[in-house]
């Protein structure tokens, strides 16, 4: 930690700062300055008591951390990457991976058709929401149980394995019994109880950031993951909320890069919640591949007009193929099979 | 809702609309304009299926919903302001009051002083953290149901009845136990099955806005509490995420009004955690009374700099009792007791 | 400035550091901690070249300013408040200011009776739009050198001096002639060439926020007024750019302690602007007295609804007359007159 | 226009509504619904006053406008892909072109060695800054028309056309005198009188996006150049500001997509700015490419950590060249050259 002190602070309080941060078991460093005091605070900011709270001292102008504060899932720990096997399936690797599948789970015809038609289009897992977090509680809720059943069906049918939402610390064993891979959604990506919940199922874990999580909130919240020894984690960034409002979030493509760099971790891209709108799905899953994503979540719909939830971000079936289609140069461009 | 379709459409292409429109239950209107026709779908929009997919059909510019999406919690359904009786305090009444104490229970000792010393100043209920979610898995958790326990002995030896977060549906009965009021804290606004279960305990509900939670999304959370036959509800304005980094959050004084007008339940202010900064409080608190909020969530501590969690952002015991007399004349003026 | 390497750096890379450090005349100071090397680079941040650039060596992790960036607006530049002396009306003295009028001059009528009605309920300085920058370039731009002689006019017979924006540096010599305070508008917060223009002028400046302008920006873009040697400046928060939608944009009233706390400058609030709902104004117009703002900029106009700008913001004559008397007893609780 | 008006509204304040519609040439039309009134006003919104001020009476709910405001920028007013002539260069055509340059020029030798080393590597524009906008007035301001000549030199040099930023009314003529297309910066983004000046230049104008700008304002800004007789305007997405601190701006590459589909002029991407750091260029530019933009805009310095400006952000000449050959697929994957 790094405490600047007030221009010409008093001797006394000088030295209360330095007994409160040798108190807190740091060892104390001054460097005096042309207008400021500077005092670097030398131990585990980790171990340690953060020394943050010096900072509504009067004497006390601002105080910055100098370390990270994520362990387990920083490229320093890791310094290859990660790859996650589901089923058979890297996740991280080489080969892109495409999870495609409807918003929600609404009756067994719409899931096969979907299943039967996003492998043939070349998609290698399924996603659906069987458990949905809604704004209102007038709006569908989802099939519960039996949606993991249907998603379960398909699954034997088409051999893709299964990424679903889990919402509920009461649900994880059972979300867990059916899925292949548990997401976290938006709204809870800092819902902690359920973090720790979800990392105990032992299930892979795709973690979305949430509607504002900085970068670094997002590492700590996958450090609940890693540090309730479930190791097989991977960030899906979907979109922040921004000040625009011609699309219902602003995806942050950054986060590829800058996942890469700072954690071991793969890195999912969902344009359909980061767009809203099916028709700019397209050219951010060209601009997620290009930029070295592992994987892409998008939502897909026989018939998106008729979709129970979230229809105007879903794309057709034939939308799919094509999308797949379009993205095998950039696949190709950017190194991956 | 009102549907309007991009500039010289096809015949067949606006009679897909208009048949879509009678599937999902709404009786179509035309009305013709110099640029675009625009549609009328009349129905209640609440119990019929949202026709916002319609904004995905090549056809159609733009979808917009007519009317709100709240009931219960709306102006219209209670048009007197609500107040809540906890423990014989009336909440949204005529009297003002002020929720005080730590971030965290940390000891008896620290509460104990903490509760006696807000009682004199003239706090009406003591808050304390029990279960506190962090950002960091290696931060301070909260004592659990020890604090709790301390907490029911702060009660008991003031008379101050007390507020403590909810922070996991598995704890929602103990809590309860313990609790005056449940508090939902900002990264839970939208966990709905924690507002589900908090709702169904039958305790009086605290729910905080999330970090980026709009107005209408905040009234839908609180929907779910109302919804689920539990009447207490307050909404708690605690600050929300912004460019801005002078300041941890940007308190938005502006939600007062806003709640006022919208809806009967009662407003409560939280400086604190909105400021980050125990020096800019008085001023928050100064605001807060004369915009007509009808509590204070304020976080006190015998040492602010020794606090486990959130130091920077609690006042002093001395300068708490100070606030208090700074606020009278402005509860005055605000016509309040 | 602190800088902070990478754990484990190699001897010449840290040299080399040491090396640039030196070069562009800063003493650099070595700190050995657990985990990272940091170097204090001792000197002054503002006369010096920014180390920033160091941020992007390979074997650097951060690097953070000590030094504030402002200088003659900072309270230690001038420990007591600053007082601005209009026409012999003192703004941040013991009298608290209201400027109130409409957004737009829009006819010798219209001002007129504006004029005589917000004196006649206490207003002190006039406010109205003779040069408008509006968003589109299909809009009514404002009535220009005939709006401000309508506003000379309308000072001649009220006797209340003159606020109107300024936006265009090639009109600064004429709008000076007519204006007692020059307002720099939100859009052109960072507009650098208007601002030394503006200074240039020796008219007092009124500088907006600019739409998402960090405090520190704002600081800096009135340091470029005192800078050209006008000492006559006022910060006038209205509202930045969030999220939210409910209102246009979110008034951040936290600004008022926070200049206090910064600078010497008067801090004057414009709720219309912040609210852009004229039923939101007068529970913010009360926020801002409470809090301790030295004036506030109200739009009043005499029929809102047939404004040519901005009307839904825009109160009546007998809403502002109501609000200046629903002020009156937090204007004496703040200890003003 | 839709008018919304609250729910069970008296006949005569129902009626004041319609007559204030017609009084401002709006043709009314009433739908009655379940909940609410609605009164499309049927008309030009783009010739007539806005109905907005509605908003503001007692009786009405909302106004929501159906018409877009933009009309010479939108894609409907020119179906066609728009194209810009540089020097003989297409911006907006089947080349791929690449600016490139340092941040600021600094002296001859700093910018000759960099207009060589870009071209080589591919560039096909120079791009400098002579005037530069800086946050605090005791940052470097540019060289000016020192800078200019520099420019042209350069140029001569190396037959790349310049691109520089405008920043003063003032110097609009001098600097169209040398450069080949003007630059907007994102802080006059909405300084709409230099708009003006820019554009009755006749040069080509690069508009960036203001840090908060909606699309709508940007495209609405971009009108001020059309309305203005210059057909010749670029939009240049840089990054937004957001609640995100790990990057200085979030690059909002979706504007990409966007921006194609509402208008049909090119589009340029700048992710110096976005990222404000070097380590990150390289993925932006891939993803920029891969999503369909017409250019970039990159900062590269022969020596980044001397530079006089944004030092963080700059590319070394060696990892622009490196850029530029790993950019081929993508440009290939694309559909360019």
């Amino acid at each position: 930690m790094i405490i600047v002190l007030k221009p010409k602070v008093a001797k006394k309080d000088e030295a209360a700062v330095l007994k409160e941060i040798k108190r807190l078991g740091y060892r104390p460093h001054i460097m005096r300055g042309v207008a400021h005091t500077v005092i670097g605070a030398i131990g585990d900011e980790r171990t340690h008591r953060t020394l943050e709270v010096l900072a509504s001292w009067p004497q006390v102008e601002s105080v910055m951390p100098v370390q990270k504060r994520h362990k387990l899932v920083s490229r320093e720990a890791h310094p290859t990457d990660s790859t996650i096997n589901v089923a058979g399936l890297l996740i991280g690797g080489k080969k892109f991976q495409v999870m495609a599948g409807p918003c929600s789970v609404e009756s067994e015809k719409q899931l096969l058709i979907t299943a039967h038609a996003v492998k043939r289009a070349g998609a290698t897992l399924l996603r659906g929401g069987a458990f949905k977090p809604r704004t209102s509680p007038y709006e569908f809720q989802g099939l519960g149980q039996k949606g993991l059943k249907l998603l379960a069906k398909a699954r034997k049918e088409t051999g893709l394995p299964i990424i679903t939402e889990l919402l509920s610390e009461q649900h994880a064993g059972l979300v867990a019994e059916y899925a292949d891979i548990l997401q976290i959604g938006t709204r809870n990506a800092q819902n902690f109880q359920l973090l720790i919940a979800a990392a105990k199922t032992g299930r892979p874990v795709l973690l979305k950031r949430g509607l504002s999580m900085k970068i670094e909130e997002w590492l700590l919240a996958g450090e609940y993951i890693l540090a309730n020894e479930n190791p097989n984690l991977m960030f899906c960034e979907r979109g922040v909320r921004t000040f625009e409002t011609y699309t219902r979030n602003t995806l942050d493509l950054s986060t590829i890069p800058i996942i890469k760099k700072e954690s071991h971790c793969p890195i999912v891209i969902d344009p359909s919640q980061g767009a809203g709108r099916a028709d700019l799905v397209v050219a951010m899953c060209k601009g997620a591949v290009a930029m070295g994503a592992d994987a892409l979540l998008i939502e897909v719909h026989p018939n998106p007009a008729e979709a129970w939830s979230d229809g105007a971000q879903q794309m057709t079936l034939e939308g799919f193929a094509r999308l797949m289609d379009e993205l095998k140069p950039f696949i190709g461009a950017a190194g991956r099979e």
